[in-house]
């Protein structure tokens, strides 16, 4: 039982607390408590096992592919949070025994997550348990624990068990050798394993120290080695209403972290043991208190610059802003370019780890329009990645770049996995075509360093790399497009475009006048590399032929097929989109998400109207300019009907439509169901890790929809439309270097900017200019 | 809880019932209720998980190794076992509502686990549910699982949720590709996998029916595909009162099987998949009932043959060696000798399904005097085993045959892991020296090789596999003892002898003397083959040069040192043995086994006069002639105070012994010991897999210690002498192909020979011929 809004005067907002405990819905608060910071991700699994639990450990970027059948993951690390305890010679379990209390509360604000519980031993004495645990902001290495118990009816004995376990797996796949373990002084555990395919060094560390009422004692102590795993077991005696605390701190290091970057791989796993030692000692000479308290004013810090503030009737609408920057912070490793953000960021094994167009066009905004740096840190990875595009180009027979649907290594090429779910007709594995045929995100990639150059101006970054992008992938287009002679035009056939429930379609909508936006943005990349004189741009383009690539780029623009709308004015979403059967979709809208594959398999799925998610309408919402206010009104509710919203990305899209159409209750429910994703009633949807792209589709319901900021041609334009029950709206955003403060009540706007320049941004439809540290308001 | 004997009539002494759930001990019930046939084991972990539980399924000879740092071991193939039911919305577990009633009764005598259940809804409702399972002793590839489920206070809903798991590991450690997944018509199951490195295909079917009281009805099917799993959900409506049943029939077959022996890799994998398939479409058409009777007439007939009768006091005794016979059945595949039997049996992952010496000097004494076609199979396994053992030899710096302390692929040679628990002083783990130095296996197998000869006068085998055995170990001692000058003998020095708590000693009694032995035997062989004229002596003779053979035995033999007993009569267990501290040993005796690992590491547990279990004890009795009956007290009184019993072995050796010696009350004490190893109080002995060994040893308490049976030169005596509570002990012999029934009451011995020629055997010191069928009373 999940409840929001738990807390009260200054915790207010910033709580969720879990209070009742379900065997049957581990995972949800696994993934939607997740503690991380980028580098490293700690589910929430609990400390003492049950069945149905997943514990998971993902760092970033240690990659590893088991064998040629699958593709390459993130592998899930062994697990330092286990701690097993044993109260008067009962292995502690909730569900087991008499559980008089549980709370467990996740502090949004700290990243601390502590569990209360009061517990009945099965003969009867009862025990007070407190659990607490943080993922350090400030460093990024070091993870802490703190248990402590206290008998509240007699003397007890307690036996603490506690290590590091790598019998962990992802679902049944090891991705690590055995590795090393070895016990230094009897209270420092290190395992030093190795991924097998990626040969990347994990060293894990962990200490010990426990505390009688305060005071540092040494209990009975017994090392254990098992097959995969190591173990500090400690023997007490507790006092009746006294309490022993065991802190447990555990740092984190790999052969891949950018601290060792450059080195050969063996000097690089010497040096992340050697590190990891001294880092664990000095994290023991702090103790879980003042780690803790540095990672707390690294988040406080963040939350000073990232909140936004929403006062309103309904005040889950604040937490839910809340959670989703929580998860956003969460998710990425600031200025480790060599790795993009999972679907699921570091909070569950679902989606291997991959990237999808998630980052680009869902959860990059929000970096764009706040974090600019890190929103180069993540294109970067994207520039690094035109290795694997260029690979999957040419494995494909196309020029230029052609990037992987699901990436990985930046190298890799694409990651999809070749198959999926059983179909419920043949009983076969279903093929998973979007490796090869979801080719939109090349140019949702292009359409995003774009949007980077105007938003920030980061021309450095655009020689560096970003031009780069919008060349290679607008050549991927022209030679992607294929002529048809009898039509006298280019047309790009065999595609799935953004709804997954039609696959292998011929001229997607979306697909088309993106590709045709990323071959028009190739043709301005090369016409402002020719003003431009920097050692990049040179290169660029001695190493492009500019000449030729132009022609091939207007030659495609040109004769390329760009669905227009009907006589109904709605685009058809590909060729024959209008012939499709319509089916009564009652039974599966607001549903289980894939309710419908219960009924239908894929073939029969892909002859209906019906969407997964948001596809023309994505389109509306990138090129809000494409058409007319009345076209776009048709398309929404055309294809809205069509929509089961199965897909996590689509109901932001939808909410922010709705908003630019004035629609703002509509909006507003589509700004509810996109919290409910994660934070929703569903135990299981979150089971896998939470969903990234829904935290940026909540900043963007939020920012975009009701904030309504838009980057549109070169301008950042704000028009708020707040819904009804809301009173206010604060939010940050960056424009060209410059920290804005955006706030809008009722009718009211007002933007400061704290900045030292001078800005000019289009508020409510009138340009403006904003003096460095002055306000505007309209 | 676990209670013995809790059967009554024709039951009676063939149950053993579970009478409460406890969630951490379930490793215990798992191993000691284990099902299987020998081809494969199936752990009884209940259908529906729990925390702790370890779900195993281990086929026979399906050897894999993970990486260069891990040893060939036995995997976990995927589970065919887990069966989850939702009951009105709840997943059923027994440790959430309310459990009203649970049993758990294992039936030796016809191989069926079952579980009756009475369970609350944590809404009140009340449900009557049956578990019922076997692995088919008829036809070795069939399991059957039955669920009954029958709400008692309402209608109810149910989800059954069963297939194939291969998200299961060896302790982390995952050998299998994930392979295809396959459904056929909406009630097929198939998953076929692939072990990583050795390439063996694994095939599993897995076939449902739903009947609602008696009659086949379908309910609402869902196949779902997961990672490495699959599963079909189905749900019904079940009407009070009613009852629900689910079967679920499963085949299990390998690339390995015999049946496939000598196809090429991919011919076999492909045979399995089309066998399996076929296999189970027959199995379907049988069903449970069926399926099981077939089963169930197998074992009567086997226990018809096999069954050893004690009428005793303590009930427990004749329960106790049924346990012991059901576990002998269970571990061994007949006919198939290319592999051993596990130390573990295919009850669990301990010890990697690795063979031992175990085999021979503790279970093979059964299969040779009962079931000798089945230890001719083990002894072929060791004659295939000489390709490894001459490797190890060769590695080693040695001629002849050396064979491996632990064996996997008969090929491979050594597979003893390096490295094993945590030093206690510095941390380190302790490198595994059993593997270098525990040498004395080879002598054990050319030792049981002998015995075997003798019981069964089966010369044909001794042709074609045991001479050969013989001459190769024989010449193996001869290269490896040491010609010490300043002694003026031969030593065999740096050995570690069946006491693993005194690792490289010199001159260890056991080991030089069975090493005298097995060089003796070799010269035997020589004289014998020499009067043989079959072509396998033939060729034999034309291979090893017997007269340089005949010099290099004779020399070292003359010359090796063979430690005497002392001024006391005690024979040194090794040099300097004496001098070796006395200890305290009280806080270690009858606890669990290692506790002195908690205070002390190997290295100073070396220099105390404590061992892990009987060593030179072992010697007096394999070679009960060696020493006057003085001697042998004295070193049996003297080393028994000294020895912990720590390992499942020694119990056994000490009852037969002390039985010799007259000690009757003593010897049923260990005997009662030996049960304990596995069926005791300490719910956590057989986690890893019960203790085979142990079977065979019970076996011996029984026939050797009680039953006076042993084999003394070329012939077999026996002189019972039962313990004072045993009113009546009947057992099952074959001697040189003729079955004898032995029955001891009082001072009264009768034999029956069941075969078709006369025999003679040494009764009570006398030898008597009995001519066929017939019987003879003494």
């Amino acid at each position: 039982m999940i409840q929001y809004n738990y807390g009260t005067g200054d915790r207010k907002n910033w709580l969720i607390a879990e209070t009742a405990f379900d065997r049957d819905h581990q995972g949800k608060c696994e993934a939607i408590f997740c503690l991380g910071n980028g580098y490293l991700g700690q589910r929430a699994a609990l400390e003492e096992p049950y069945a149905g639990q997943t514990r998971g450990m993902f760092i970033c970027g240690t990659f590893d592919r088991f064998d040629e059948s699958e593709v390459t993951e993130l592998p899930n690390a062994a697990d330092l949070t286990q701690i097993n305890l044993t109260l008067d010679g009962c292995r502690f379990a909730m569900d087991r025994g008499g559980l008089d209390s549980y709370l467990r509360v996740m502090d949004l604000k700290t990243g601390e997550l502590t569990r209360t519980v009061q517990w009945q031993h099965p003969d009867g004495q009862r025990f007070r348990l407190v659990f607490s645990r943080f993922v350090s902001m400030a460093d990024r290495h070091v993870l802490g624990q703190r248990v402590s118990v206290t008998p509240l009816d007699a003397d007890c004995t307690l036996r603490m068990s506690s290590g590091i376990d790598g019998q962990v797996t992802n679902t049944g796949t090891q991705h690590f050798h055995e590795g090393t373990k070895r016990i230094f002084g009897n209270d420092i555990l290190r395992m030093t394993t190795q991924t097998m395919e990626s040969g990347v060094t994990v060293c894990l560390h962990a200490a010990h120290r426990y505390l009688l009422d305060g005071a540092e004692i040494s209990g009975k102590l017994l090392p254990v080695l098992d097959r995969r795993a190591m173990r500090m077991q400690a023997d007490f005696t507790v006092p009746q209403g006294h309490t022993l605390v065991l802190e447990k701190l555990s740092t984190v290091h790999t052969s891949r972290d950018l601290a060792f970057d450059g080195l050969p791989a063996e000097e690089a796993a010497g040096a992340a043991e050697e590190k990891g030692c001294k880092h664990l000692q000095e994290a023991k000479q702090k103790g879980y208190d003042l780690l803790f308290r540095e990672s707390r004013e690294a988040w406080e810090a963040i939350w000073r610059k990232q909140d936004i503030r929403i006062e309103a009737e309904n005040e889950t609408d604040q937490l839910l802003i809340r959670f989703a920057l929580y998860h956003l912070m969460i998710m990425v490793n600031p200025g480790d370019s060599r790795v993009g953000i999972a679907a699921k960021g570091l909070t569950g094994e679902g989606y291997k780890g991959h990237s999808f167009w998630d980052t680009e066009i869902f959860i990059l905004p929000y970096f764009m329009l706040t974090r600019p740096e890190i929103a180069r840190t993540l294109l970067t990875y994207r520039f690094r990645g035109l290795v694997g595009a260029r690979k999957k180009a040419k494995e494909n027979g196309f020029a230029g770049a052609m990037y992987p649907w699901e990436a990985a290594w930046a190298d890799d090429g694409e990651v999809t996995p070749l198959w999926g779910a059983a179909d419920i007709v043949t009983g076969k594995p279903i093929p998973i075509l979007t490796g090869i045929l979801e080719q939109h995100i090349t140019a949702d990639i292009a359409y995003s360093v774009w949007q980077y150059a105007v938003a920030t101006g980061d021309w450095a970054f655009m020689d560096r790399c970003g031009f780069e992008i919008l060349l290679d992938t607008g050549r991927f287009w022209a030679s992607r497009a294929e002529w048809i002679g009898e039509k006298d035009r280019y047309e790009i056939r065999h595609v799935i475009g953004p709804d997954e429930y039609k696959d292998n379609v011929d001229n997607n909508a979306y697909t088309n006048y993106m590709a045709a936006h990323n071959m028009r943005l190739a043709l301005q990349a090369m016409d402002l590399l020719e003003t431009r004189d920097t050692a990049e741009s040179r290169a660029l383009r001695a190493r492009f032929d500019f000449p030729s690539l132009r022609q091939d780029l207007r030659r495609v623009l040109e004769k390329l097929y760009l669905p227009e709308p009907d006589a109904d004015g709605i685009v058809p979403q590909f060729d024959g989109y209008f012939d499709l059967k319509h089916i009564d979709l009652t039974p599966y809208k607001g549903r289980q998400p894939g309710a419908i594959y219960n009924d239908y398999n894929q073939e029969q799925i892909c002859t209906f109207q019906v969407h997964k998610q948001a596809d023309t309408v994505v389109l509306l919402l990138l090129m809000d300019d494409l058409f007319s206010p009345d076209i776009r009104q048709k398309n929404y509710t055309f294809y809205e009907a069509r929509t089961l919203h199965d897909s996590s990305l689509s109901r932001s899209t939808h909410c922010v439509l709705a908003a630019d159409l004035g629609e703002i209750d509509t909006a507003y429910q589509f700004f509810t169901g996109c919290g409910e994703t994660d934070m929703g009633p569903n135990m299981g949807s979150s089971d896998a890790g939470v969903h990234t792209a829904s935290m940026g589709g909540i900043w963007q319901c939020v920012v975009y929809g009701f904030g309504g900021t838009r980057i549109r041609g070169q301008d950042l334009h704000i028009a708020p439309r707040l819904p009804a029950g809301w009173k206010r709206l604060i939010y940050p955003l960056t424009w060209h270097g410059q920290d804005l403060q955006v706030t809008a009540e009722g009718e009211r706007l007002r933007v400061e900017n704290r900045g030292t320049e001078a800005v000019t941004l289009c508020l409510k439809g009138r340009m403006t200019e904003i003096p460095a540290g002055a306000g505007a308001e309209v």
